[in-house]
């Protein structure tokens, strides 16, 4: 009895394993600060929770369609469509149990082996899991810090492409940086995606995590949509991210190939859940307008006690709920060579808990600087402000 | 822009046709008679039903560990291994949503391209969709009609072992034949997995729908425990077919890999459902023995009106929730040589809907009789009589 040599390409989420010291931390009786978690410790809004149980108790608890139901495919590719301006309808559509789902589906749907996916480095893990244990190269592309955040090494990203490329992962908003594309960036990576013919899985897991102003999709520049995968989840916007209900939106031919998988992995999403999201996207949105409040208090707060460490500086990113912060300065007056040091140090001297740059992808040769990550969903903004005092203390030592 | 190659290899559950031409004769103004449903018609247990709204309640709303809850994965163990005479404990337990997702993720673990795996033909058509989509041949194993039911063709299984082998699907109480192995037949798969070092992937989605006497599985076999990973769903015993919830349960080593699927597919299973789940297994079992009771009524109605027909003879099966009844007879005397014709002519003449063979994997060449699959899962026992009554007048006019 053997196993898949395949699983040697199977990436994981590393970042669970500072969830494991961090509980094992608390356990021995410390208070610990947790911004280590991309999850959320605010409640579901209440109407999405009184449609949830309204739908158990009309009986929605069987099968239903493996591409979702009707009405909530109708709902999503109304309100994505208008909130891109772009059409779509519910064809267009298919419900996934959690944002992440589409991702595997996506590129099980496009690749071949041996071809070659564009996917942001450092970003989320299971791109670079997926496109390797899929039999396709996963080919980074990276950012370059700025006065205001980060962008996109456009010469890099295009010097990347070659005939074997098939795809690019495109994550504005972006897990764990916060990156942001100017409107230049955007036009940029949609040329070139149109340029070579490539797909793009546009990863929209944050578009409605933005603090001041509107967001901008990629499917709104011309020729995108037909080429363009959104990835969408109900778990930020809404504080539901253990509730696991997202949808892959895009062109309908790739859209009933996608389905095919869902009906070939998992049947269907949660028929009741399925239904009580309509009410999530149509009905009264007070909760979601408040989750993003609180977040916004959080993330000003958070920003506040890292600026305030010597060695630190950080502007406030208009997006997301991570914050990722240069710590260069920080490493070298403590004469540390590695972040991994730096960050069990934080978490035994400072009871401050967080990731680091190693969590989102394999670190490249061609890195000089140190950076961690911070996410502020799951940690109250006075607690933040007690945590990074904690952390100013240490990072500030010798 | 293309698609990848081995979805050409990827297939279905071509039953949704047969779901769809019911619909469409439904909505013509028709009742319809619907035998095609593997789902129930039943309410969730209500003390399942209450235990999820107090864990959404209680703010069960936020990530929880891939391979499951702790608590659900020791309640879990202790059933399942209860049950079947074994020990297991939270360890070999990796929470998946729903029963169908085992089947993919199991395949994954151990499958090399050109590896060959048995599975039942006729039998539940994502296994031979995954193994070949996975790169794997899929090698049918077949049954013999007898007096009460079906056996395995165990001399043709051994002849199909060979070097390539890897792996066993076994689905005692089966769908679509409900097929229950005697105790020399378990035996004799049990020695041919053990003797050939065979993984064993045991589908039982049915093993607690008996409606008389005791279930038996073959991890139970001295041997098969270390070999085996069992498929287990909520979706039948407490009527939850729509929840998605079950889990994977075998040896750790495998568990672990299974898990690692999971963080890269679908982070977890929805939080709030697992929680509840511990309920289901643990408390009040009053709703499932009143499920199994129905379902008992229905099995002897749908019995009674099969054996009401002229040419059909069939015995109650004592397991899961579908009848797959020989129509040779009733064919040749209609002159017909395609099912798939009378099971459309079912539909229009008689409002009667059902599967057939055909929607149960590729028929093989040595098939000389035509089987119908009728579910009575999702149908009270007065229409069941109604509607084979109908069936009756069309199956015997000639």
């Amino acid at each position: 009895m053997k196993y898949s040599d395949q699983l040697q390409n199977l990436g994981t989420e590393t970042a669970f394993a500072v969830s494991a010291q961090a509980k094992e931390w608390a356990e021995k009786g410390n208070k610990v600060y947790p911004f280590h978690l991309g999850d959320i410790n605010l409640p579901t809004p209440e109407n999405i929770v009184e449609a949830t149980i309204k739908s158990i108790k009309d009986g929605l608890t069987g099968y239903c369609p493996s591409e979702g139901i009707f009405s909530l495919r109708e709902a999503l590719a109304n309100d994505v469509g208008l909130k891109r301006g772009v059409n779509y309808d519910p064809d267009n559509v298919a419900v996934q149990p959690g944002g992440k789902p589409t991702i595997g589906k996506f590129i099980s749907s496009i690749l071949n082996p041996g071809d070659e996916i564009l996917y942001p480095n450092p970003g989320y893990p299971i791109y670079e899991s997926q496109i390797e244990y899929q039999g396709g190269r996963a080919v980074p592309y990276s950012y370059t810090q700025t006065d205001s955040g980060f962008d996109i090494d456009i010469e890099k990203f295009k010097n990347s492409i070659n005939d074997k490329t098939v795809a690019i992962i495109y994550n504005n908003y972006q897990n764990p940086i916060s990156a942001e594309s100017s409107e230049r960036e955007m036009n940029d990576i949609a040329q070139i995606a149109i340029e070579n013919d490539l797909w793009v899985l546009s990863d929209e897991a944050y578009f409605e995590i933005i603090y001041e102003g509107e967001a901008k999709s990629i499917v709104s520049i011309p020729g995108m949509k037909e080429r363009t995968v959104i990835l969408y989840t109900f778990s930020k916007k809404f504080a539901m991210t253990g509730w696991r209900v997202g949808g892959s939106i895009g062109p309908k031919e790739i859209i009933k190939r996608i389905a095919k998988f869902n009906v070939n992995a998992e049947s269907c999403t949660t028929h009741f859940i399925q239904n009580a999201m309509v009410e999530a996207l149509n009905g009264d949105q007070t909760g979601s307008i408040e989750i993003l409040n609180k977040l916004r208090d959080r993330r000003d707060a958070a920003v506040k006690g890292l600026n305030a460490i010597d060695g630190i500086d950080i502007s406030a990113p208009r997006t997301t709920f991570y914050l990722f912060p240069n710590v260069t300065r920080v490493m070298n007056r403590k004469g540390m060579q590695s972040v991994e040091e730096l960050q069990s140090g934080a978490l035994t001297k400072a009871n401050v808990s967080f990731c680091t740059r190693d969590h989102f992808g394999r670190a490249q040769n061609d890195e000089d600087d140190y950076y961690i990550r911070l996410a502020y969903s799951g940690i109250s903004t006075d607690n933040i402000a007690e945590g990074l005092a904690n952390l100013k203390n240490y990072f500030e030592e010798k």
